[in-house]
């Protein structure tokens, strides 16, 4: 068991992984031994420390810290009380120390989104029933303390809608494509090149590693489940340099966002791209910068930005964990008895929004008319167009902003104009978030 | 004593002060009392309230609740755990029940700035002797978490500066001058008739409210006594439609800004109108929202903004520290024990920056020359100067942006300006914050 505040021994802490945010936790905690000792009102010591090499410089002494070359041997320490886990990957060795720890009835420590969006609800409800606590604000959002304005902050409101741009490398491609003028491929590689990109890019572009974080914010807001499996998703590929420009020209940026959102039709997690107006706080956001925006009935809206990854900001994170338990604070893992977590029941559509709708028409006398024409039978009205003129003169792009329409309604619109034979190539379809 | 979590018996609430905030608290805890019940793992009820009129309708039930004429009754009450203070004022009645209720060993939550800023040490050391706790995070920043954000999510950092716009009706102003392009007496003049206003506006317009929560932000920051006697402050009441205008001009907005930070010259607070880039976060805030930003060593910049005042907002913050109480969280006042906050000195004067300068010169021969020997005396360099053509050709308004400057060379400047002869009226100056 970790021992109360009142007992005034130190927090022993096993830190297995010692990459970049492990070494950033060694750091802050050799640096403020003493502000950090005086706020928790405790001493926070490492005691062990587990990793794949124990010979590689880190750049951080290592010699005081018990060395284990396994990893689930911190958990069966005696000199250890909290467990942190910053080995990530949803299975494996992960999976395994966060087993042993809570079998231990140890506190765990983490920041793996992955591993919490696949077993976050039998982990939440095995520390339950050992009275060990999982805390993991270091997995959404690196720095910024949002799993706790949410759990804690906000705890006073039924939460509405959760939003939020969560991942750094897709914003930076995304602002960079449009800064620079350069295609997704070109910056992409470019992103590779600078490291920027997790070894499988997929979890970056493709929208899981952000989905992941969406589906542990959902779970809190809502008193749900985490459902991963049920998250809507798309990534960035497919956008273009013309979506970008297209869409700025209409004052519209495209991020990568998150939503969630409860309604009567069930819980709605979406993690795709979207147009916001370029002037809201979310459409101001640049680089790889995070921002996440949550809605109550009573708060309205809050929004909290910062850095989402990286050294400092991530291992800020962890230590804001480690702090809250050295002061005794114990949350359930979602902000409720994991035990009496509903499983919710998924949306099967989006709510309905304005969509951003970009098609390349042939010249043909009454393209456009055919397209409007489908777009009416569909039940779909336009709220704005503009053609452009094309140096290729046998096409033109055009842009369609619709009114609020349902995403099955849109998606039959765009199957019936591939019959009007005016179209050249397929239509491109892009959600309105109303930020 | 407050019942630990371990009891599981309901956590029962006085609440004294039924304006606005108290019947949002009220509402909040009516309306969602499962789910408060399921985050909190027990029940949150109010036994007993206290205002000054008891017929009075506010539109919510009162029915349930014991009554109290005097507020101080409630601490008295066997059957209050926490007491809500929610009158307001930093003496008096409000002053009076918060020390009855740490004198009866009872958890405080407040919305109160003024009380803490001015009497928060003593309290925080009493309310230490005592075993209870002090909450206040309706006190900065309304619904924002800021004091949770700085004193729990940043805990493993050490804090460089905290900055915010924390006074919506002084934002509303200066964002409403510029965009409708009325004066300084106008706009308040609206914000008067619109109830915008405290009773005393000077609470406002004087940053004097503003500086109240600068001053217990910076006490969380960094570990020292609330001083809010220390603290440079500065109103908006002379900030006129041309310094707005010209500002602009030059990509700059005016806001009410404070500042906090620790260097080897002391503790800085500032609360004063400074330039900061229109396109930055704080430069985009409009309107009565408030933004904070607390920058720290190991995460960067995190910025949190949302409505800093009204019923919703402000009830949200202080359902915040009940829950926390509900849960069992207990902290420190300020984040440390209130034994050990040192006093801060205080920094003479404040860290050098760029200013803004505008002053109105006579056409004169040589005039502009005499200014820029005057500056370059005091070692003051100039980064960008605009002359402005003026209807009234006997004078020319001159707007200037120094390279960064101290506070004391800009004044010894300004003052030696005056003999220069060249000048019509006072120069104005402004700091330009690096946000």
């Amino acid at each position: 068991m970790t021992p109360s505040p009142d007992t005034q021994g130190p927090l022993r802490l096993g830190i297995a992984g010692l990459g970049t945010v492990g070494v950033g936790v060694l750091r802050a905690i050799q640096r403020h031994g003493a502000l950090l000792g005086r706020r928790a009102g405790r001493d926070v010591v490492v005691t062990a420390v587990s990793a794949r090499d124990r010979s590689r410089d880190r750049g951080v002494r290592l010699g005081d810290y018990g060395w284990e070359d396994d990893a689930t041997a911190l958990a069966a320490r005696d000199d250890v009380d909290v467990v942190v886990e910053l080995i990530g990957g949803h299975d494996g060795p992960a999976l395994a120390l966060v087993e042993a720890a809570i079998a231990a009835g140890k506190d765990v420590v983490t920041a793996n989104k992955a591993l919490l969006a696949h077993h976050g609800q039998r982990l939440a409800e095995a520390a339950e029933a050992a009275g060990a606590a999982i805390r993991f604000e270091a997995a959404v959002a690196g720095g910024i303390p949002v799993v706790k304005a949410l759990t804690e902050g906000l705890a006073g409101n039924e939460i509405t809608r959760v939003m939020g741009v969560m991942n750094g490398t897709c914003n930076y491609i995304l602002t960079r494509m449009e800064r620079a003028g350069l295609t997704y491929d070109e910056v992409f590689a470019e992103a590779q090149a600078l490291g920027y990109l997790e070894a499988d890019p997929t979890l970056d572009v493709g929208g899981i590693d952000a989905g992941h974080k969406l589906a542990l914010l959902a779970a809190i807001a809502f008193g749900t489940r985490v459902d991963f499996d049920a998250m809507m998703m798309e990534g960035i590929e497919r956008i273009t340099i013309d979506d970008i420009e297209q869409a700025a020209d209409m004052g519209f940026r495209i991020k990568l966002l998150g939503v969630a959102r409860m309604s009567g039709r069930g819980l709605e997690q979406r993690m795709s791209p979207c147009l916001v107006p370029a002037a809201s706080p979310l459409g101001q956001l640049e680089n790889a910068m995070n921002m996440v925006v949550l809605e109550g009935d009573a708060v309205g809206r809050v929004t909290l930005g910062g850095a989402g990854a990286g050294e400092g900001p991530t291992a800020s994170a962890v230590m804001s964990d480690i702090l809250d338990l050295a002061r005794g604070t114990r949350l359930s893992t979602f902000g409720q008895p994991a035990s009496g977590l509903a499983p919710a029941p998924a949306a099967s559509q989006p709510t309905p929004a304005p969509y951003y709708l970009r098609l390349t028409l042939q010249d043909k006398p009454g393209a456009l008319a055919k397209i409007a024409t489908v777009l009416g039978d569909a039940g779909i009205s336009i709220d704005r167009m503009r053609q452009y003129g094309h140096a290729d003169t046998s096409t033109a792009p055009v842009l369609i902003v619709t009114h609020k329409t349902g995403r099955g309604a849109l998606d039959h619109a765009i199957s019936q104009m591939a019959g009007t034979g005016v179209l050249s190539g397929t239509p491109v379809a892009i959600r309105i978030e109303d930020v």
